[in-house]
């Protein structure tokens, strides 16, 4: 996707009234799909999924609050955010008295709207900036919200990118914010261009799954149903979130496990320079979707990808997050760079030395110089046998790669980058001294 | 205990002629049991315990020393430290040169008169202060000790405090030493005090097993009848010594394991400022009772506390260690502060997630928001929502609590001391989210 | 071995003309062994051994290179460097230009014959002062060389000094090279040294196994033998060389083990200052046939002891490691040095207190004062009973002895030399409260 598509695709998802479930949110997914061939899958209203219960769909037609002179305050044509998700119909005169408790505004930014939701506990309310609140003079206010609730269903939408092997490297990301850029269309925009770039690739190691899913909720609920299958094949994930915004780098939050081969690529990357990169620990305290994935019941190697962290900047779940504070490069810069990270992933585990005693002879294979004379690096037809580099990785990672070491471990001893290795990998592997354990 | 009680109770015990066998021993186990009921055993005098071998009781009824004019150089009347422990009957006049092997002083503690035993070689002698040896003049002395020994028996007393489960704390002191103070009384006195404290409790988790028995061979002859069954539940142990004195603060000497869970908790309780506490890493070359129970063969989890430590001190084994020097003040912070830790350690094992597969929807259970909205935390009724901190900790608490991780690594974690998660594991067990592994 | 004898073995050993196999390399072993008895063992050429092929025998008989006028460049009489090892024999007159590419030197090093082998890719060259290249003049020279491969045999050599254990304790040297000093004799003259001061020794725990072979082909023949047996009881070993020059003290190469038993001896003897030692980390890039020892199928705890290194030291594969260079003293302190390590070897590995179950009686061993006073520690009688260190040390060697810790582990405990507590070992074994683990 060029600039311009990507901009044209902010364009026809931004406006949309999303919420965990109903219309809003299958029509953003078909949209997606249009770079990021999905297959939508559904689980009814009222289904029990783990500890919590599919929620009916929420169902928004119109949705303002007037003054007594018939001016609008604030309405949902306005801005998707003006009702609170999950609103209960509500058809009222109200006191400004009566009124406070439904209205919520950002004193501190005070041209922001707030983005608040409701989803499991009935009531109902309006998000409006502090400058229009703290002038709302005396009177009654006729508040007015036409929605309903229907026993229907969640969605979720995957696709799987097959590759060597079944090792699946799972990348989510979210679509139920409405009308936030950064912290909603930064997630599914970059997943489409990572999609569009691996699947470019004939050589894939790993198969690559792509999971749109609302936040939360659709996570637990598509863990009810592959959460047990992720246990046996899940290499490695990231939760996609935050992918726009002015920061220089991406920040990668790491899985619960601390120390898995994605945590471990990734701290390599970084401290070798490759990949500009920030690293947070993992907590379960705050986040997204990798909350659950990391649930001690899963403890999935689930990371979290991100460039302007949620939290960490004014327009966060709020009317600031705007196409233009998330920006179209910075989406562009971060798939890039992702996929970089998961070329580096493919190399990371562990390979096996076929010629495990003593070792093999190189100089028969072109591997060694046959001559111990100073005078022959310089002369030799083979470019890798020039390169002192080239053979004393080689022959680091035969007697490394004996089933305890993975790849991390045999570049930081090397003290070069993994991707550095990958020549080397691959010379090995056709020469049959090397195969992935 | 009040101070005048403890005073009391110390001017019974101060004096009385004790030994590792004995009346005097018995005599003191009596006058303890009216603040701490223990009950009384024995073994036999001869029997095998392990390595070693139960002496005969030591009757010590009358000793001195006279000059060639009558007069008395020391006496057992004058201080029960005048006698080496376990003197051999002696009736005989000397000269000045054939008596000084028998005697024993502190040179650089002129006035100070020296403790010393002789329990398992055959011999006798005299303790007194260098001021007075170093004057004796020539001539010849009259050496008188009345003692005996008889088959009689070892004694050691116990007492189990039960709490909800079988885990047992093992707190355990000795009483062989006549008249000392801090090396001695403030250990079995301590325990009285700690004993008080700890009844009143109705909800203790461990069973508290309270033991005093002379040093050494004491504990020696305690492992060999119950040292299998330790093995079994003893979940960590103290051994009490030198809690008077004028130090600031405790002083904990770790168990042999190292990291134990008592070692983790008190470690934790120092770094968190909530207990002002030395720490001192185990060795088996000094201390008490702690040497057998960390001995190879059990290599139970009995670490130390104390407070002005054996050997820091110019009094240590000898009569400068007086009520005076040890204080009654001390040993009252000392039970106090030991009760504190206990309160910690009762928290401080593993604890299960009971829904631990995706995060359990807090927010039914009102221990969640369940609008997310800035507004909210203000406004809550709910003491605990307002509180971010009791929020986080019950996500950590629930992420972590795998079977893995106890609740100290949790709290470090959290960084807040494990005392302010108890309310928080109280509020998560009433919830049925959590149980003691 | 004096001096004077070192000084006539190494006159014999240098003008050989040495190569993997044949007559120099059987002629050399057979001077060697007049001061180490080795027994010569055989493996037919041919013989596939690993991934490698035993090579034929190369006999060279003459070789020289000539200008025009018939004055000689450079001959295999003049200096045993001067032809490549297993040239292809060769009578030929060709022009400087085509004479070139057979030609080495080292251009900053403008006086020395450089060291030069091809032994698995057919080929032929002379190796001469760069000085002496650069003023060749055009014109025809008549290159000669008289060499054959025959089928012949690789030999090794190997002798095994039995000591209480099987345990074996591998020394391995090579003696492939002419003509060089350091990086070659030194090996076998320091292997002969240290087996003259080890079987004088009655009292040997390990038994020591001395081989010499051609380097790299020759440890793998070896291991294609040996392999799987020194698996099972091979305790420790170090391959020798490089150990004269003039360098302050000995440089280790640890095992790829990184932290067997000879490894943290080495360490431990290195921090206590008692051995001073240059410790270099495990690599498979360079030395010389730990390498091999190394490799993952084997990663048998083989060590690598030199004093001035191969590739520190201008004379390395060069003329200029002369027998000046390498000097006799530098050779009889590594000797020295390297019995000192295998004494504190012997003692470093587990032991187990027999009397596991509390302290046991020290006091009526006479291990520990029967009488608990101060003044007692000076009159003690018994030597080691006046010194607190020898106590402390006892103490800790019974309470670690549990399997877990090596003695390693409980002099760096004690903070002494693991040479310091040979002695309350050996007393601790008498007394029967110790074993070998």
């Amino acid at each position: 996707m060029d600039v311009l598509t990507i901009k044209k695709l902010i364009d026809r998802l931004f406006p949309i009234v999303r919420s965990i479930t109903g219309d809003g949110f299958r029509q953003s997914l078909a949209i997606i799909s249009d770079y990021l061939p999905l297959e939508t899958k559904s689980i009814p209203s009222g289904e029990q999924v783990f500890d919590w219960t599919i929620p009916r769909e929420w169902v928004i037609r119109s949705a303002f609050l007037k003054d007594e002179t018939g001016r609008i305050v604030c309405s949902l044509e306005q801005s998707s955010l003006s009702v609170i998700s999950y609103s209960e119909p509500v058809d009222q005169w109200l006191a400004l008295d009566e009124l406070k408790p439904h209205l919520h505004f950002i004193e501190n930014l005070p041209d922001a709207i707030p983005y608040v939701t409701s989803y499991y506990k009935p009531g109902w309310g309006f998000c409006l900036p502090y400058n229009v609140y703290k002038k709302l003079p005396e009177g009654r206010y006729h508040a007015f919200i036409d929605s309903e609730f229907i026993d229907g269903e969640l969605n979720y939408a995957e696709l799987t990118l097959l590759g060597n092997s079944d090792n699946l490297v799972l990348l989510s990301s979210y679509l139920c914010h409405p009308s936030l850029a950064n912290n909603e269309l930064s997630g599914p925009i970059v997943l489409a261009l990572v999609y569009q770039l691996l699947q470019k690739r004939t050589d894939r190691y790993f198969s690559y799954r792509f999971l749109i899913n609302p936040e939360t909720i659709g996570s637990i609920a598509y863990l009810s149903r592959e959460g047990e299958s992720l246990k046996n094949n899940m290499a490695a994930g990231m939760v996609l979130t935050c992918l726009g915004g002015p920061s220089d780098c991406l920040s990668y939050k790491k899985t619960r496990q601390n120390c898995s081969l994605i945590d471990k690529t990734i701290e390599h990357l970084r401290c070798t320079g490759v990949i500009p990169l920030t690293i947070r620990e993992f907590t379960p305290v705050d986040g997204s979707d990798e909350r659950q994935y990391c649930s001690p019941g899963f403890n999935l190697p689930m990371g979290q990808i991100a460039r302007t962290v949620y939290g960490q900047y004014d327009g966060y779940h709020n009317s600031l997050d705007t196409p233009e504070f998330m920006g179209i490069e910075p989406l562009i810069k971060s798939a890039d760079d992702i996929c970089s990270i998961l070329h580096a992933l493919e190399y990371a585990g562990k390979f096996i030395n076929l010629s495990p005693y003593c070792e093999p002879q190189l100089g028969r294979r072109n591997l060694y110089p046959n001559v111990n004379s100073s005078n022959h690096w310089k002369d030799s037809s083979d470019v890798h046998l020039k390169d002192r580099t080239f053979l004393n990785s080689l022959l680091m990672i035969l007697n490394y790669s004996d089933g305890e070491n993975d790849m991390v471990d045999i570049a930081d001893r090397c003290e070069v980058s993994l991707l550095e290795l990958i020549p080397v990998i691959d010379k090995l592997i056709e020469n049959k001294l090397l195969k992935r354990a």
